[in-house]
């Protein structure tokens, strides 16, 4: 599935390619493998703007960056047999051509492949980094996180309950909202969709916010912004509620809380943490074990022509928990 | 001069009381006195405002808050003798009665009054903390501070020399730019009525901006969050450019930045730092006198009557260093 053009808002069917060549024997040093698991992260909206940004944008005419599920079916390089799953981001492509270059191969024993591209991966990654590191959270602190049905959300909140803190989640709709509360042990839910968030952090969390950590922005992130706590952290993983916009990014109108509750608002980019990605995965890995957290996902099964449409549902919020495409 | 109703909008003649009452005799413990110099501040806006911030806000019929040098005329407190000079938040009023509680003796032998409403006092503490602590000042920073020929600003930019960095200002109008490179040992200066300022920055900062400081919000943040090096810190100290604003305030759209750039933006207020106020002062006198800063002072004479039009050259930009009224 290659980039056909960059897309203006949303991303529609016609700004992917989906083009068909005879798959390639791997070669020397090589291994040739068949997707199992696409991801389908936020993110990649962002790799599709000509603009600069942590990673360089998606070229017109590349095949789509991201992160898969790789079943290894014939091999010239010597740390990868036929049958051993790979983690890597291979792009959105059924076949599969690597030199073994930031490919890792996963244990299918320890957590389902999916899991990979999940709670063991990125979004997980990038939930522990993002609270524990930039949050700098703190025993006793209230945790909120907006997108918290989401792949990174639902792991952020889990982690803060694993870590003995009390959790607010934001999510759009009752569903996910209970799903919260009920499954995923958070204290306390606000649907966005129908409560006045201000209003309902005020009660939720009546001594201030000690981190936030926002996968939305908008309204929600000033909704929050509006109830910190004295030196709070506001931690800025992303910001879905923007991506699409055609009329220019909403900026934090509540930024001077920043200044009365002497807190601050930090961005991060979860490569930097990787020579700890290890230690991390190992702790999650531990939670997911003792039952402590839940692993949410939302599998679509397909083929890569279904990359596009399902990517849109991230945008309207119609995942609950880590969304992936799994081939059939 | 007494808070007459809450302002909307720029602050105007009729959004304040002149009332005359006979000077009371200070009575036992306490010190009366004349006001010599009064000191007018960005922050004094938010004050007038109904709303949660870091000081509740002056009441109707309040004595307007304000910092002040009073010359006392009278004593009954043991700490405070007829002829001393002392500076406090004695409020915009003529004559003054304390029983001493947060008024400080000051030195016109180490530095005439009105210093100790500028460089010395609030603004040269708030610069201080903000760029050192806040902004965590490092070797070879590049700084950029925003109202850069304020009372603030131009401390920032000074102190940030002192340290050895590369600093750039913004201001508005030739005049002030001309002062920052020519009097103060800036680098460079921005004109913001008259520049492309994110280009601009583009120029004088190719490698990023370190540490940004701001003072005026609105498009000069944006410019400056689209230049941010990689861990910057943006230090939130005020937003002069929004406090009069009847639409909402701009929040800055490009605070996506602080991802890409791993950066954090963080406010703080100054009484927080109080327990290190006299270490500072000392610093920055030390710099005084060595010549390293200069004291950039715009000394307004006349009468408590001319406090309401002498606040409003503040958000018109017409003053240049610290704005004090001087009684006559």
């Amino acid at each position: 599935m290659r980039l056909a053009r960059r897309p203006v808002g949303d991303v529609g069917p016609d700004d992917w390619e989906h083009v068909t060549e005879a798959a390639a024997a791997p070669g020397a040093g090589r291994f040739a493998g068949r997707t199992r698991y696409i991801s389908l992260d936020p993110a990649m909206r962002g790799w599709l703007d000509d603009r600069p940004s942590y990673l360089p944008p998606v070229g017109i005419g590349e095949v789509m960056r991201a992160a898969s599920i790789v079943e290894v079916t014939e091999s010239d390089h010597p740390d990868f047999q036929v049958g051993d799953l790979v983690t890597g981001a291979f792009g959105v492509q059924e076949r599969v051509v690597s030199d073994g270059r930031g490919a890792l191969k996963i244990d299918p024993a320890a957590a389902s492949p999916s899991t990979y591209l999940g709670a063991l991966g990125m979004p997980g990654l990038t939930a522990y980094f993002g609270l524990l590191d930039v949050g700098a959270l703190k025993d006793g602190d209230t945790v909120v996180v907006s997108g918290a049905a989401g792949a990174v959300g639902s792991m952020v909140g889990q982690i803060a309950k694993a870590k003995g803190c009390r959790v607010i989640g934001i999510a759009g709709g009752a569903e996910k909202c209970a799903l919260l509360t009920g499954e995923l042990g958070f204290d306390a839910a606000i649907d966005y969709r129908t409560e006045n968030v201000r209003k309902a952090l005020r009660t939720h969390a009546p001594d201030g916010i000690d981190v936030y950590f926002d996968n939305v922005g908008g309204d929600v992130l000033d909704a929050a912004l509006a109830n910190l706590a004295r030196h709070a952290r506001v931690v800025i993983c992303g910001a879905i509620s923007q991506y699409n916009t055609t009329t220019g990014v909403q900026g934090p109108a509540n930024y001077l809380a920043l200044l009365v509750a002497r807190a601050r608002m930090e961005g991060f980019v979860i490569f930097d943490y990787a020579p700890r990605f290890t230690e991390a995965a190992r702790e999650i890995g531990g939670w997911i074990a003792a039952g402590r957290i839940k692993v949410l996902e939302h599998v679509v099964k397909g083929t890569v022509d279904d990359f596009p449409a399902t990517l849109q549902m991230l945008f309207r919020g119609e995942n609950t928990g880590k969304l992936v495409l799994e081939l059939d």
